[in-house]
């Protein structure tokens, strides 16, 4: 399929490597990174380098590919972090599609933002990245 | 892979016709119907006939087979109702895999579930059947 990667938006101009992220996992169609505003300790998005704003409007290779990673990275993340993990596919935020992974540690609450560091950001990166 | 198909939950016994259901759609390994706590009108679940608690427990194959169809459902959803699709796997409440697909209507608000009559679940059921 052909997108549109001229889009602008903070998810592009990440893959485009022109905003800095704690990256996770990379592979040649997906990316993942820690959510700057993290509702639990590793919140991570999973987003496809394609650039389309509904997971669903993406082709079926596409597709695939994204909720293969995604499947990778939620289970690495509970291996890790020993929590089970919340997929939430929302995404009416930013116009570029996006899967959230979100750790279900006795902290989280719906909604609630935590305040890190960037040394805690790292730190979980260590954790995490592939 | 060997699933436990004995457990019982809701959704195994929606799944065994023990609990009837405003069915939209089924295939040999998934199902589909209307959530009767819906958060909007044609609040949907989709659900896995094979019974594991987190979609990532899934095998590839059926996991494969349960967001083609999730992709196939979302789709024909905004078709006919005309609004964006959210799409959510929290999977907190029921101890069986499912993706709430929810129509982002004007009216929808996180965590509002909105009172239907029967005659109007039918409705919406004979609006997205497939």
């Amino acid at each position: 399929m052909c997108y549109n990667l001229g889009m602008d938006n903070v998810f592009s101009k990440i893959i485009r490597g022109e905003i800095p992220c704690y990256k996770i996992y990379e592979d040649e169609k997906n990316l993942a990174f820690l959510d700057i505003a993290p509702e639990s300790k590793g919140h991570t998005l999973v987003i496809p380098k394609a650039n389309v704003d509904k997971v669903y409007e993406l082709d079926d290779e596409d597709y695939d590919a994204l909720f293969h990673a995604v499947k990778k990275i939620a289970k690495h993340m509970e291996d890790v972090l020993g929590v089970r993990i919340l997929m939430k596919v929302v995404g009416t935020d930013v116009p570029h599609a996006h899967v959230h992974l979100m750790p279900l540690d006795p902290m989280w609450k719906h909604g609630r933002t935590l305040k890190l560091s960037e040394a805690e950001f790292k730190e979980i990166q260590d954790k995490l990245a592939f």
